[in-house]
């Protein structure tokens, strides 16, 4: 295997220990600890290195004994097995969302309500996770889902202290993250955003039902999901995926639209590896209107480079186009994320998430979290697929996110427990138009 | 009936004759034309005239030539009824949306696409009107459109001509209007965005399905479907509406709240009259679990008073908390607008929306769009319900709400063919925190 070239080098720290230690805080006294961007040149390598006594412990649960509030009408109680039209449905389930006052929430919360992602006879219990400043706009969005009168959403709590807010959640969808500033590159957001899912992986772990499924959207999202689970020893490694589902939708539409065919002729597309640049959509395995994608779009240049290139761009470009980050088919990803693990998946088909490699049969490297392909049963359980084509060239591009995911995880060696961190990870990996 | 102290003023004209001429021109020139907000005291009357040169003539259809693009993986040719998928389909139809790369449209163009609200077996084609201004946008939206990868999105078009867009459309849902900018009152808006409207109207004659449905949300919006349907004579008048279902599920919230019951409890709400503050919550023919609103809810105080306030100071209330208008919860209120007209109304219950009077069983002034009660066998057509109380206190609120509707629409005289214009509206009865 490919190993990045990688050199602990103490000297070389950016990091002080008392900016260390300060981002070692809390996720509530993130925003006043959050150090200013480090300015670069770009294509710099980032090297830090945290010592021994600066390594988090998991598993140090700080319940604050404060309470999500319900929201106005969703604090009432009622008997869904007394009236006849709820009384076949099912148990209601508890969702957390953070990041809810954001964007993307914005429309999935919504999505969520309507029944589309969970079905016409599942109640929900939305539990939305926000910050101290975004608390007022956290009610705006409970006034809204009030004001929408989705008859399935049947309560509704906001909170900013995730050991409230997880509270015997079922599904938890973790959206909010610090977005990229100006000067800012992949190594800083590890820092700062790994904080906030340590954080919330113990919160998780501490409070949130025991089987919980963990979809991580913050960027970067493998590495903060690998982060997440290892917080979360209670729970089980295969419950946290990262997404790829947006990565896996922009390349099913580019090989329809390069194949001259609908987008619903396109199946079993993979996306390797990280969500970055690094990142994998293979067309070796993807099959259009049944056939192998290669025998259809003949044009092996394109395939081999500019289908990467405008998958991985797309979001720049539809940043200059629209002004600001596609929030709405980021929502309708994550809906299909969701819905692939809770409907069985349909025949000779698979779809991509971000997974923890543990036994997985294509000599990834294990004890990371990498996109792959999937199955599943409807249970909210998956299975990798096994009968993968993986030639030179796909195996090479895999090797390089590889590569990367395993120099972010030595990033985050003091988030993880498992030590020291030391970065080398090449300049800036994130995908354009991407916060 | 109360009608508005009313008198015509050709010397207080606050119109240039110049002005009303660039007022008359295309939409696609409306941006270069606006007139600067008219600065005056609060509260102080309005009032304007155009002479009878001025009046604009219905049906001048002009059409351009140009066509509206399809976009990307949309502009590709398929045959529904050769894929085993989707043989069983329904027929295409055309639903047109204005304002599409607006914050609302962001929101329901996705919910349409989804299947949520024209059902699992109908297959759509979306027609995406815009500004030369938001033309980029409106390309950002067609890509998130595709990356989506909706079934039943067959395909998607952008334009900025509504000629071009409305062509052979069965449903036009306008959103885009120009926003309340600093210091404008409902009259200027009215004369602004009527002339949009007006255009609309004669666009959608020209070029829509004969019997298109249009579904007005730009603001004011029931005098701007007034505007639209004088200027579509070819259209049945009752295919218009103007959006109150908002101010409707708000309504039946509050009831929910203020009578300790989840919202799936009330039903027979209706909102009378304008999409203003004079616009009326009928909390005296509305049921909770069945029974009159006035058995459950003994706080007649709150009833009569406190209740309207709420749900008109809602909207204000949440771009407080939220920072910027409600789109999502209005985007919704979409979608339950038209479900109703395409599935049929359950038993003994009914919904809101403003549409023409012609014959109405209420008492109601004839020849406004007035938000009534109203019941559909899910057709996309719709009655008014004739078994509603009208009580003294309810008559004399929905005759203040008709006054101000027939005020309105001597404004706009000009802009329906009906001759002069004569303005004196009372100072602003803007919904707060609607721009």
């Amino acid at each position: 295997m490919a190993v990045a070239d990688f050199t602990p080098t103490y000297k070389e720290s950016l990091f002080l220990p008392s900016q260390l230690s300060s981002l070692s805080s809390r996720l509530s006294n993130t925003r006043s600890h959050v150090l200013k961007p480090f300015l670069r040149p770009r294509n710099a390598k980032i090297c830090c290195s945290v010592a021994p006594n600066q390594v988090q412990t998991p598993l140090a649960p700080q319940p604050t004994g404060t309470k999500g509030e319900c929201y106005g009408v969703f604090c009432l109680t009622y008997d869904l097995k007394a009236a006849e039209e709820t009384k076949s449905w099912k148990g209601l389930i508890n969702i957390a969302v953070s990041g809810a006052a954001g964007m993307i929430s914005n429309h999935l919360l919504f999505k969520l309500a309507s029944g589309e992602v969970f079905g016409p006879d599942q109640p929900i219990a939305l539990k939305l996770l926000g910050s101290e400043r975004s608390f007022e706009a956290l009610e705006g969005v409970a006034m809204e889902l009030e004001d929408s009168l989705y008859p399935l959403l049947r309560e509704v709590s906001i909170g900013i202290d995730p050991y409230d807010v997880f509270q015997d959640v079922e599904w938890a969808i973790l959206i909010g993250a610090k977005p990229r500033g100006p000067g800012m590159e992949r190594a800083d957001l590890l820092d700062i955003n790994g904080q906030i899912f340590a954080e919330q992986g113990k919160a998780l772990n501490a409070v949130a039902s025991s089987n919980v499924k963990v979809m991580v959207v913050g960027n970067p999202c493998n590495t903060n999901a690998l982060i997440c689970m290892k917080n979360a020893p209670k729970i089980p490694a295969k419950n946290f995926h990262a997404l790829t589902r947006l990565d896996e939708n922009r390349a099913k539409c580019q090989l329809a639209l390069k194949a001259g065919v609908f987008y619903d002729k396109v199946s079993n597309m993979t996306i390797w590896g990280n969500h970055s640049t690094t990142q994998v959509p293979d067309f070796l395995n993807a099959r259009i209107s049944g056939l192998p994608a290669k025998d259809v779009i003949k044009d092996t240049k394109w395939l081999e480079k500019d289908f990467t290139d405008i998958v991985q761009n797309r979001g720049g470009v539809l940043i200059k186009k629209w002004g600001r980050s596609s929030a709405a088919s980021t929502a309708v990803s994550i809906v299909d994320a969701i819905r692939s693990l809770v409907t069985p998946t349909p025949e000779g088909d698979w779809f991509s998430s971000g997974v923890y490699t543990n036994g997985n049969p294509y000599g990834i490297a294990e004890d990371i979290v990498f996109s792959m392909p999937c199955r599943s049963d409807g249970d909210g359980d998956y299975e990798l697929v096994k009968d993968v084509l993986i030639d030179d060239f796909l195996h090479e591009r895999i090797k390089k996110s590889e590569a990367e995911l395993l120099a972010e995880k030595r990033c985050v060696g003091h988030l993880t427990g498992e030590g020291n961190a030391f970065c080398d990870l090449p300049g800036d990996t994130m995908l354009p138009g991407e916060q």
